[in-house]
C-alpha cells in the first residue's frame, strides 16, 4: 500500500548515462592540469624484504624527472588506507600499519618508490635507474599458515599470529545449551577464494598544491570526505585546507576505494610537494590487481544444532580470512561477516569468532558484499545439506527458520520489514522450483540442476563503523532547486535517486532539480558510498534537507497567505492550502517573493544513523557439462526486498550488476599466485570475469516491504545482488549432479576433477 | 575602546598576493576546456542604425568555424547586463532593454553577431566575411541634447525625452521655506566626464553546456549568484541547472561587471548553444572600452541656501546623466548621486531630482562610488565657493555643517556612527592647513595650493536595490574550519578579511579556516561584490554563521562537559569555562567526540540587511605650472573612517587604490568620441591613467569610528577612497591660482587655457 508518488518510483533515466554514451563524461584518468608531471611507482619484487640502501641518483639525474620519493624523504605518519580510521567508533581503535613508502616491503607489488616526470615513457624509464638493494625476508601466504608458531611475523605491533588489531566474538543465548538440545548437529569448513573488484578504471589520483600549503586532489576515491581526513592526517595539513573532488565521474568502485584509491592519493601529492608541479598518478590495470585491495579469501566454518523438524537451536560461525600485507578493511570485514552470517536466521544460541591474519600478498579490502557473501555461501550450502539429510524441502527449512520482523538478533537495531518471504515464494514461482529434482530423465553428458540460497545485508555501515550525512537544499529564486550532497556518483544512479527524493519532498519537477556531489568543498561532511548506504543514509539526509526548506517556504508562504503552516502543503511547484482551495502561491512565487525581501529559502539535513535489512532469495537453473566441468548458469532469479524502490530502473541496474558479479565469484574469478608471491592473473585476459556470453538470463524481482528508517521506505541495494549467487549456484550444481563443493569458484577445472573423482557419468 | 582581538585587526598578507606575485594565479583569459572554441564579436560601426539585411553564409563556410550568431538565432529574452533586474525591489520595476543581438545597433560597437571557431584567428576572418546592410539613423550624445523634443528614439518603451525607467525624486523639509530663510543663495552647475574603470582584466566567460542542457559558465562577473540569475532567464534554463563561477580570480571590477561581463557570458553561452562545444569569449581592451559600461558623465546642479553665519537653510540638488544606449545601472546611479548628495550635510529642507538619458555612447553602468563623485564634485566645490563668499574657512563651514549621529536624513536608516570630524582633524593636521592660502610668496611659475574635501558612501546596496548574503561555515574534525561564501575575490582582499572575522569568531588560527568563493555550486545565495558591502554586509552573514557553528560546538561541549553552554566561551582553540578554569576541551577534541557520535558543526548565517556610513576627508597639495597647465599632486591625505579595519593592510590597498583613481578621474581621464560617435582613446596609450610617476605622496589615515551594525564594528572601504577626491584637487588648484573649475578632468589643455583667458602670470 505505497503513497502515490510523482517523482520516486518513477523510472527516470540515469542523469551519467547519456554523458558516458557519447564520451563526454570526464574521469580522473581524463583530468589533466597545466604542468603536471605523471607520476610512476616503482614496486617491490619479492613477497617479502627489508630495503638495505636505496640509490636515485640516477633516475634523479635523468632529464624530464622532477621528483623521487622513497621512504627517506616522504611522510613518515602511519596510515590505514581504507577509511577504517575515519569511521571507527571508540572503543574501537583502527589498524594504521602503511607508510606511503617503507624500508620493508610485504608483498610483491608494495611501494618502493615513485617518479614524477614531464611524461610517463620518462617517469618509467627513470623507475629502471633506481638502485635498490635487498634483504630477502621469508614469506607466508596461507592465513593459517600465517598464524603457526614461528611464522614469519609482518608486522611488529601484532600481538601474535599475525593478526591485525582486535579479534571479533559475538555472543546470544547459551551455545552449549543450544547444542545440546539439538537432534542433530552438522560442522562444515567453506574454503572462499580471493576475487578483484574489477572496476572499469583503475586507481588514480592528481594532486595539485596551492602557494599557502592547501592540498587539491581530484581521485577515484568513493568517499572523498574521509579521504579528506586521510590525506590532511599524512601531510600535518589542517583538513579544511585538505580539498578532494572526483573529476566528477568514477569508474566503478565495488568497494575498492572506500578511503584512498590505493595509494594514488598520497604518491600524487607526496610527489606533488616535492616538485612543486601537479602530478597524476592512474594505476596501469596491473597495477590495479597487484597493488589494490581485493574481497578477503579465506575459510568459514559453521556448524548447527538443528531439531529433527529443521528448527535451529544453535548455531557457532567462525571465520578466518587472508588479509594480505597490510589492514585495509581487515578489522571489519570479519565483523560483517559474523554479523550477518547471524542475522539471516532466526537461532536463539548463536556465536561468532572471526578475523583477518596477514600475508604476503595484495591486501584485502572491501568488496561488495563486505564479507557477507563468504558467510552466505557456507551458511547456505550447509542449509541444503541440512534439509537433504533431514528430508525436507530447501525452500521450507528456510521459510522455518528465517528472520522475522521483531524476533531478537545479534544486531543493536531492530529488525523492523521483512519481504523475504515474498522474495522466496515469488523467486520460487519465477525459476519453477517444482521442477527440481526433475531436470535429467535421460542420460544426457549435460545435467541441470537448480537451487537457491537467500540473504541479507545493511542499509547502511552503522553500527560497524560510523556513519552519517549531511546535506543542503536551497531553492532557487525561480523555485527550481539546488541539493549539494558529499556522495560520489560511481555509476550507480544515487545521484539520480536523491535527485528523486528531494523533487518529491519538495513538489517540483525532477529536472528542476541539480545536484553537486563528490567534492568536499561544496558539500558538508558525508561519509560517502559504501555499505549500500547512499540511497538509505545520504538519502536520509536528503530528505531531511529538503524538507527544511520546504519548512522554511511553508512558513514564508503562511505569513504571506495568512494562514496556518500546518494548512499548506506543495503539490506540482504550487504551495496549496488544504482549508481554502481558492489559496495557492507558485513555489517560483514564493521563492521570487522571499528574494526581494532578502531570504532563500535553505535548508540543513542531518541524520541519526538507522540500519534496514534488505532481503533477498536468489535462485539458479544450471547445467553442467559432464565432460568438460562447465557450469552453465541458464538462468539466476534474484527477488530482492528493496524496501522502496526510489527508481525501479537503477535498483534494476544494481541487482543484475550484483548478479553477474555473484556468477563471477561462484564459477571463475580467482586471484592465484606463484611460489614466489607473485599474481598470476593480473590483466582481463588473465582474470575471467563473465561476459554476456556467460550470463544467459538474469531475472530481478522486486519486493518492497518500506522500511519506516529508510527515506520513503527505502533500504539498501548496492550489494545485496551478489550475496547468496554462490550457494543458488552451487546448490544447483549439487542438483544437477550430486557433487557438494565446499570451495569456490566451480571452475571447470575444479567441477571436472570432482566428477572424474565421483565417477559421474 | 576597542575589544582586544587576536585576528582581527591583523595585518594578515592578502590570499591572492603570492599567487598574482608569482604568476600561479588563474584568471578567466586563463582558463581552458577541452575541444574549446574561440568567440569574437562583429560590432557596430554605426552610433545608430537598422540592420537590413546580414548575410552569415560565407562566414559559416569558413572551415573551423563552429557557430554563427545573429539576433535570428539566438534568445529574444530582454535583460539587462547589470544586475539590476536581480536585485530591485518592488515596487521599482528594473528597465530590461537589451538582447544578446538585436536588428537595431545604439551605439558605435554594439554587438551585431558573433563568431565562434577553433582559432581567434579563423574566428576574426570570419566576422570579416559577415555581410551587413545598414539604414542608417540619426544619433544624439549628449543627455541635454537628447532631452529635447524631437530628438532621436533610441528605445520604444521610453515615455520621452530618452530617460529610461523612473526619475529619481528625494524631499525632506520644505525646500521654499528654507530658500526664504537664507541669507545668500548659491546655484552652480558642474558637468562631469566619462570614465573608464580600467580593471587590468577585459571582460571574459567561458561557457559550457551539459549534456542535460545545464550551462556552466567561467566569468569574470563580480556577482556570481546574480549573474547565474540572469542566464538563466536568457535561456530559459531553471536557474539550479545553471552554474557560474569565477576561475577563481578577477583582473579588478570597480563595478564594471556587477551582473554580466558585459555580454561575455551570453554571447559564450548562445555559441556554446549553437556550436554544442565550450566557448570562450574574451573581450580585447578595445572592445573592452567601446562595448563595456562606463562611469556616468554628464551635469550637476547645486543650489544652496545659507545663513551668514554659514549654516546651511536649503538646498536643491539635481543630476543629469549620460546613461549610454543602454539602461545598465542608469536607474540607480542618480539615485545613489542623489541619496549621497544630501546626506553628506545636515540641511532640514532638501530636493533632489535626478535619472539618466539615454545617448548613442557606449552604456554607463556602474563605477566605484557609483555616482557619489559626481555628487561630491559639484557640493564640495561649492562649498569653498560659498567659505571663500562668507569669509569663512573652508574646513570650519564643513564642521558646522556636516550630519552627525542621530540627525534626520534622507536616507531610510538611521547615522549610528561618525567618525567624520575626527577625519577632517586628523587630515587638516597631516596635510599641514595652516598652510593654505600662504603657499606662494615668490613669483615662481609654479604654483602651489591646499584643498580639502569630504564625503560619504554606503556599506551595502541595501535599500538602494535588495541586497543580502548567505553563508556556510563547517568545523572539520580537527577543529579546522570551513567557509563557504558566494562573494568573488576581485583582488580587494575581502576573502582574506571574512577569514579573519571567522577565525576571531570561533577562536582558532587565521590559517585554520579555508575559505570557498566565486561560485554558485558551492554556496548559498550571495549578492557579491559591490556597493562596498563585502566586508560589512557578506562579512554579518559570514559572521553570523561562524556563531551558528559556535553555538553547536558549545551545546555540544557542555552537554559532554556537564555544565551550562552560557559557561563555556572559545579561547585560543580550546572550549574554556569561565567559572572553572579546570574545565577545558580543544575544538579539535570536540569535534572529533562530535563526528563519533555522528555529528558535524554546521553553521549556516543569513542577514537582515543593513547599512552604514563610512565618512572621509581628504587633503590636497598640488602643484600648479603656469607654462604648461600641468596640476600635479604633490601629496593627498585621505582620512577615512571605516568602522572598523579588519585588516589594516587591506583597508590601505582599498583607500590608496582609491585615490589613485580619483587623481586620474580630476587630472586626466576621459571617454571623447569623435564626431561620428567613435571612442577616440580606446587603448590604455590614449586613455590616460595615472601611473606612479603621477602620484607623488598618498598618505591614508584610519579613523575607527565603530558601527553598531557593522561586524566587529566595520563600514564599507571599497569605493570610499575616491569620492571627494575631486573637490580636494580642485579647490588646492583654486588655492594655487584663483580658478574655478566647474569641469573635470583638469587637464594640461583646459587648465592652461584658464590660465591664458584668466591672465593669470
Amino acid at each position: 500500500m505505497n503513497k502515490e508518488y510523482s517523482v520516486v518510483g518513477k523510472n527516470i533515466v540515469k542523469l551519467d548515462s547519456i554523458e558516458k554514451a557519447t564520451g563526454a563524461a570526464t574521469f580522473t584518468c581524463d583530468f589533466k592540469l597545466p604542468n603536471m608531471l605523471y607520476g610512476k611507482v616503482l614496486r617491490s619484487p619479492h613477497p617479502h624484504a627489508r630495503i638495505v640502501s636505496i640509490d636515485t641518483s640516477k633516475a634523479e639525474a635523468l632529464p624530464g624527472v622532477k621528483a623521487v620519493a622513497t621512504y627517506k624523504n616522504t611522510s613518515r605518519v602511519l596510515f590505514n588506507t581504507s577509511a577504517t580510521a575515519t569511521f571507527t567508533i571508540p572503543p574501537l581503535v583502527p589498524v594504521v600499519d602503511q607508510y606511503i613508502f617503507d624500508s620493508v616491503v610485504r608483498y610483491v607489488g608494495d611501494e618502493v618508490a615513485a617518479v614524477a616526470a614531464v611524461s610517463k615513457r620518462i617517469a618509467e624509464e627513470a623507475l629502471k635507474l633506481i638502485e635498490v638493494e635487498y634483504e630477502v625476508l621469508e614469506p607466508v601466504y596461507d592465513p593459517l599458515e600465517a598464524m603457526k608458531e614461528g611464522a614469519p611475523i609482518l608486522h611488529s605491533h601484532t600481538e601474535s599470529k599475525n593478526v591485525p588489531g582486535e579479534k571479533i566474538h559475538i555472543e546470544m543465548g547459551d551455545l552449549d545449551r543450544g547444542f545440546a538440545e539439538a537432534d542433530r548437529v552438522y560442522e562444515h569448513t567453506f574454503k572462499l577464494p580471493v576475487q578483484k573488484q574489477a572496476q572499469l578504471e583503475t586507481q588514480g589520483a592528481v594532486a595539485k598544491i596551492g602557494v599557502d600549503g592547501s592540498i587539491t586532489v581530484w581521485s577515484t576515491t568513493q568517499t572523498p570526505h574521509p579521504t579528506k581526513r586521510i590525506i590532511g592526517s599524512i601531510f600535518n595539513v589542517p583538513y579544511s585546507k585538505v580539498r578532494v573532488l572526483n573529476p566528477p565521474y568514477i569508474g566503478g568502485g565495488f568497494g575498492v576505494r572506500i578511503g584512498l584509491s590505493a595509494k594514488a592519493e598520497p604518491i600524487a601529492v607526496a610527489l606533488a610537494l616535492l616538485s612543486k608541479q601537479p602530478v597524476k598518478v592512474v594505476y596501469d590495470r596491473k597495477e590495479d590487481f597487484i597493488a589494490s585491495d581485493t574481497r578477503h579469501g579465506g575459510y568459514v566454518t559453521v556448524k548447527t544444532g538443528v531439531k529433527n523438524d529443521g528448527t535451529f537451536t544453535a548455531r557457532k560461525l567462525e571465520g578466518i580470512l587472508n588479509g594480505g600485507a597490510y589492514c585495509s578493511w581487515s578489522t571489519e570485514a570479519p565483523g560483517v561477516l559474523g554479523a550477518m552470517g547471524l542475522s539471516l536466521y532466526y537461532c536463539p544460541n548463536q556465536m561468532y569468532d572471526g578475523h583477518s591474519v596477514y600475508t604476503n600478498t595484495t591486501p584485502a579490502g572491501a568488496m561488495r558484499g563486505f564479507g557477507n557473501p563468504q558467510a552466505m555461501f557456507a551458511i547456505d550450502s550447509q542449509m541444503d545439506i541440512i534439509a537433504e539429510d533431514l528430508n525436507i524441502d530447501p525452500l521450507e527449512i528456510r521459510r522455518k527458520n528465517i528472520m522475522r520482523v521483531g524476533q531478537p538478533w545479534v544486531l543493536p537495531y531492530p529488525c523492523l520489514s521483512s519481504g523475504l518471504e515474498e522474495c522466496m515464494d515469488k523467486g520460487a514461482a519465477t525459476i519453477g522450483w517444482d521442477r527440481r529434482g526433475k531436470l535429467n530423465a535421460g542420460n544426457s553428458k549435460k545435467r541441470r540442476g537448480i537451487g537457491m540460497g537467500i540473504g541479507t545485508h545493511v542499509s547502511n555501515a552503522w553500527p560497524f563503523c560510523g556513519d552519517y550525512s549531511n546535506a543542503y537544499v536551497t531553492i532557487q529564486q525561480d523555485g527550481s532547486v539546488h541539493l549539494a550532497s558529499g556522495i560520489p556518483d560511481m555509476g550507480t544512479g544515487n545521484t539520480t535517486a536523491l535527485k528523486q527524493m528531494v523533487a518529491e519532498t519538495l513538489g517540483v519537477e525532477f529536472d528542476n532539480v541539480r545536484i553537486t556531489y563528490g567534492d568536499t568543498e561544496s558539500t558538508p561532511f558525508e561519509i560517502g558510498s559504501h555499505a549500500s548506504r547512499t540511497c538509505y543514509a545520504s538519502g536520509t539526509a536528503v530528505v531531511a534537507a529538503a524538507n527544511d526548506a520546504r519548512d522554511k517556504v511553508l512558513a514564508f508562504a503562511a505569513k504571506t497567505l495568512g494562514t496556518a503552516k500546518e494548512d499548506l502543503d506543495i503539490l506540482d511547484a504550487a504551495i496549496c492550502s488544504s482549508s481554502n482551495p481558492e489559496m495557492k502561491m507558485a513555489l517560483s512565487d514564493a521563492a521570487l517573493k522571499a528574494h526581494e525581501q532578502g531570504q532563500q529559502f535553505i535548508g540543513v539535513g542531518s541524520i541519526i544513523p538507522q540500519n534496514a535489512p534488505p532481503y533477498l532469495a536468489q535462485f539458479a537453473e544450471v547445467e553442467v557439462d559432464l565432460e568438460t566441468g562447465k557450469v552453465k548458469v541458464v538462468k539466476l532469479v534474484g527477488a530482492n526486498d528493496v524496501g522502496k524502490a526510489i527508481n525501479p530502473l537503477v535498483v534494476e541496474g544494481q541487482l543484475e550488476g550484483g548478479l553477474a558479479m555473484g556468477i563471477g565469484y561462484t564459477l571463475t574469478e580467482e586471484i592465484k599466485y606463484d611460489s614466489k608471491g607473485r599474481q598470476l592473473n593480473t590483466s582481463f585476459e588473465k582474470y575471467v570475469l563473465p561476459t554476456a556470453m556467460d550470463i544467459t538470463e538474469l531475472q530481478t524481482i522486486i519486493v518492497e516491504a518500506n522500511d519506516p528508517t529508510g527515506p520513503f521506505g527505502a533500504k539498501g541495494v548496492g550489494e545485496t545482488g551478489l550475496v547468496a549467487t554462490a550457494p543458488a549456484i552451487a546448490n544447483a550444481v549439487y542438483d544437477a549432479i550430486g557433487i557438494r563443493f565446499f570451495e569456490i569458484p566451480l571452475t571447470e577445472e575444479r567441477v571436472y576433477r570432482a566428477i572424474k573423482k565421483e565417477g559421474i557419468e
